[in-house]
């Protein structure tokens, strides 16, 4: 099979690897769709520093990846079964399955060889043709829900999480700085969740553009806008809640300088590199910061019901398809401001 | 009246000052002892930096120090009334009191001019001889408790409010890093509640040997003991929160190591110069960090209740008393980790 190979040195190319096979448990499927996300664009820039933080926190084990070996990452897929291995029950090859949610508390993702793909060499994600899951640990996808709206599923589910573990009161409003996929997902539960008023920041257009069109309040431009002057004009005071999607250094910081006193900053975006940040400012505003990471398997459900149902929308988000063939090039222009979000499409 | 006075430049020293005299409204207290708080050296060393800070939130107004003019500081004080001004019922001259409350929500100190000692020119704090406080936000010290322990119902306070912020678990165990007068106070209301297993670490011999006397289920010298490994072997696992009770640079970092995944860092010790931090780490590890500033009213006021009843003890951590003459020196000297609180005594 064809899959996008992260090697040691930030090396991303094409390349034909065995098939893996399924085991008793296990199924293979063949991948249809799989966003980039944010966090394999990390990965691919700051592998080395990933594995590390991995290491410091105790939780190696579950980020099994030898980069010498090769890595095939992607796991916001949508796919369709091909085989079924032995001892598996309830699926049959051409069903439509989505993401395995965690198989065991937050955080973390699935652990290579116990439920699905994990970015080691022996279990592909959803940047190769094909991988192997555990077929007990299988969502499966609604007849009419398209592949580019099923493989939405796990970055909604991020923004899912981040709304509830922010325990919002009705009469608080939010400031979500960046439009990309974390930060729209984020905005499209806030409207779900009905919040009273919600600002989006970001530096691009076109992502403002999008941000108004999902039902944001107010959008800002941080280059030209006054961002604590609009959000307190417009909502009558500082937000109490600002959930930063965004993840480069200094914007915890901004986040600490914008939100209300006593507020909540929800960290969302992941900064692979150490930040600088003043506890001083924390402490005199009584501040609580939030890091979050995945989501729960119920949040994963309720996703994915509610993409079924319509109560959440995700289809104008992704905004470009790519072949495997130009993947590694997409990685490169992703940068570019105009995108949300970005998926490769399989043939 | 005498006072020690800070001004710009760190420079700290005994002078003579007019005594303030009490308007409608309010009372003049003469000082009977005052605690040296961490956060006055913290001031008398990075002034400037505090100020900017408090530019930064939006609360300058609540922090109405200038430097060019001089700045009383001390708020761990007990005193006696000297002389009632007009309009102020149930005070007479004899009654022993201690701190006000803050008067608004948190965060915050009373603000000079609306409540008592800020820290202003015109509402000196403790470390003089006479003060200025407002008669209907005083609180009485019962007759049987001596003046070091009344003394010590502002930091005392601070402890509680850490723990309750904190809201443990019954099966949840702590870590309490640095066993200073905040550590130390935090250790008390910790055990007072009935936590599980508390450890605290500290580099002092004499501060662990104190934190060990006060209840600490086990007591850890970072620069001999491995932590983490020591608080695992000993209840079974990371602590589920630790206290940063040091506050200094590489502190928070630390205490996000040493926390259990989903854990909490309760942040209450204060450091003033920008720090370093991996959001990586936390990501991963789905941490929050509580930032803490003082306490509420109720908890100063539950505070001095269990101080004169003897549910909490503060005696034994008040280890050095000065005069005032040689409080200069003693702010010099608070590097020294043999002592827990400093306080100085009023002749």
């Amino acid at each position: 099979m064809r899959a996008m190979v992260l090697r040691g040195g930030q090396k991303l190319a094409v390349e034909e690897l065995a098939r893996p096979a399924p085991k008793p448990g296990w199924v293979l499927v063949k991948v249809r769709a799989c966003g980039i996300c944010g966090s394999d664009l990390h990965m691919a820039r700051y592998a080395d520093e990933r594995m590390a933080a991995a290491r410091a926190s105790g939780r190696a084990a579950a980020f099994p990846m030898d980069l010498d070996r090769g890595v095939v990452m992607g796991h916001e897929w949508v796919a369709e079964i091909v085989e079924v291995g032995p001892e598996v029950e309830g699926w049959e090859p051409g069903d439509r399955v989505t993401m395995v949610p965690p198989h065991d508390h937050l955080p973390g993702l699935p652990r290579s060889g116990e439920g699905g793909p994990g970015y080691s060499a022996d279990y592909p994600g959803g940047y190769g043709q094909y991988m192997i899951v555990r077929g007990d640990r299988l969502l499966r996808v609604p007849d009419h829900v398209p592949d580019l709206v099923a493989a939405t599923t796990e970055p909604c589910a991020v923004g899912l999480h981040a709304v509830r573990e922010a325990r919002l009161a009705s009469d608080e409003h939010v400031l979500v700085m960046g439009a990309g996929p974390i930060g729209m997902m984020t905005l499209l539960w806030l409207k779900h969740d009905g919040v009273r008023h919600v600002t989006v920041s970001d530096y691009s257009a076109q992502r403002r553009e999008l941000a108004a069109r999902h039902g944001a309040d107010l959008v800002l431009d941080p280059a030209v806008d006054d961002v604590a002057a609009r959000v307190a004009e417009a909502a009558g005071g500082p937000p109490a809640v600002v959930f930063e999607c965004v993840g480069v250094e200094g914007t915890i910081q901004q986040a600490m300088e914008l939100v209300a006193p006593r507020g909540r900053v929800v960290v969302v975006g992941v900064c692979m590199t150490p930040d600088q940040m003043t506890p001083m400012l924390a402490i005199v505003k009584h501040l609580t910061l939030q890091f979050l990471y995945a989501y729960t398997a119920a949040e994963v459900e309720e996703t994915l019901a509610a993409l079924a149902d319509g109560r959440v929308d995700t289809s104008a988000l992704v905004t470009r398809t790519v072949s495997l063939d130009d993947l590694p090039g997409a990685f490169r222009a992703l940068s570019d401001p105009a995108d949300c979000k970005v998926m490769v499409e399989f043939a």
